[in-house]
């Protein structure tokens, strides 16, 4: 099979053996991968897979048809179309995963838009709805609306009853994020906009005091991108006051039994919403995988709404 | 009635009406009132009582036998013995507050011990057991474990089933926390004895990086106390790595139903331990109501262990 492969930080197509479906698991056929955030650290070297997945081989989510079913599986059949969250091996013909890392791809929804939608679907509900416990009727602000996970959180907001504010740094996107359901706002001055139930953030630490102090009591700040900067002032005298909780999360570390419970989470509690008309993922762009390298540095260049997706014919 | 009275940051005894009663409200003679850090700040006027509490009579908390019934009370009768946390006016021969605050005093405790338990083991078990989820086999670390929250933290870890580590400023006392259930240790270094579930920080900021850092993936670190300093630098990255929160909390501002309810809890999940044997209130001075200031100065100098509690005879 051809795959992605990462050579000393430039991005290859090469070669490789077909991989092979180990017991619970299954071989599918890649028709389309999302490229996120953490790609472009693994490029870079800063971002290894973890052991057990394909160390050269780019990718984190994938969405394809099952194509081979290894030993004990009981899931899927041949042929189905599934989507999954996996620790790399996305960004080529064929991957392999346990099955239960499978998700059904909802009907209404292409290739593309399947191939892009786990990862920031996926680290949305875990972040807003399962830690940070949104509730309807309570205020949501996104730092980074329009990134992949910044759409995601703002639908999701809206579809919990929940009313969601975004700031998005360049003005030519804001009213594409106000008809996803929130209120486009500037990054400066955001305090103004609250109190706020749950911040998302998404961009980095500079935001740090003006979020506790713009957080309603009660209020839950849970941080998931630092790109802008990791190291910022924390005022607990004002945490408490607030009796706001803080929490960072990453999903890529997590262990297999972790990731399958997040897939079984979203196909019970989101999934529905797309078919229903609820739910969209907003696709910025496609590329062959063949122009990986062209797909990487549009990612890079910010300023697009929603996901990058790689597409194998 | 007699009562401590705060005029102009002194504590004089000055006599007041006796309160009443209104519907649903207890009225108690005290017999003790043990004091918190709070009082020192309410003293010096940084720290002003809730709306519908006495206002210049300071206490947090009581313990005494009920003198009388408003109308519509249900839970107790005339000569129970009962202990609350109530938002002012503890430190005075009567006091009322809503029944529903009240919890019965368990019989093996004295009146000092009562007096002195409601707001140490509410704060300790709402921070590590209600919030921060504190389970069996869990490893606590309680900053400032000679303190009154800091010993009942470290016996209701052990209690549930968890192992507590305490950093002890004053050497000298390191031997009565090693009784209560913990290792006691030096606060330079306290990262070496980790990976810690909890950290229960009761002192200040300046541990903040090595708390997080010393976190368990998954830990959580429950902020109490900044009495040392409130600000304090925050890696994001670092967060996210541990997949940890950070969340911090105060009782006073509660709203009574939310006070109610840790009264509740309190009842239900801790007060059968002191009966048991398995917990107990670390009296380390009383004092009666007239030397209220000896108290507060007691208390002020630190280096004691446990509580300083106010005797009404």
């Amino acid at each position: 099979m051809r795959a992605i492969t990462i050579r000393e930080g430039e991005l290859v197509i090469e070669e490789h053996p077909d991989p092979e479906p180990g017991k619970g698991e299954l071989l599918v056929r890649v028709r389309a991968a999302g490229l996120n955030g953490a790609d472009m650290h693994q490029r870079r070297g800063r971002y290894p897979a973890p052991p057990g997945w394909p160390q050269d081989i780019p990718g984190m989510e994938l969405a394809g048809e099952v194509a081979g079913l290894g030993e004990g599986t009981e899931r899927f059949a041949v042929g189905d179309r599934v989507m999954a969250i996996v620790g790399g091996g996305a960004q080529a013909e064929l991957a392999v995963a346990h099955e239960r890392l499978f998700m059904p791809v909802p009907e209404s929804l292409d290739w593309p838009e399947a191939g892009g939608l786990p990862e920031v679907f996926v680290t949305a509900q875990d972040a807003i709805i399962t830690q940070a416990e949104l509730r309807p009727g309570e205020h949501l602000l996104v730092h980074g609306g329009a990134g992949g996970v910044g759409t995601a959180a703002i639908q999701l907001a809206r579809a919990t009853g929940a009313r969601a504010t975004a700031t998005v740094r360049r003005e030519e996107l804001r009213a594409q994020i106000a008809e996803l359901g929130a209120e486009a706002i500037e990054c400066e001055g955001f305090a103004e906009h609250g109190p706020f139930d749950v911040i998302l953030e998404l961009v980095g630490a500079g935001n740090l005091p003006e979020n506790v102090s713009s957080l309603a009591v009660g209020g839950r700040l849970a941080v998931i991108g630092a790109g802008a900067g990791a190291k910022g002032e924390l005022n607990l005298l004002a945490l408490m006051g607030k009796r706001a909780r803080i929490f960072g999360s990453t999903l890529r570390a997590r262990s297999l039994e972790e990731k399958a419970l997040l897939a079984r989470r979203l196909e019970h509690e989101v999934l529905p919403l797309f078919d229903a008309g609820e739910l969209r993922v907003p696709v910025a762009a496609t590329f062959p995988l063949e122009q990986a390298a062209a797909a990487y540095e549009r990612f890079e260049a910010g300023g697009k709404l929603g996901k990058i997706v790689l597409v194998v014919q």
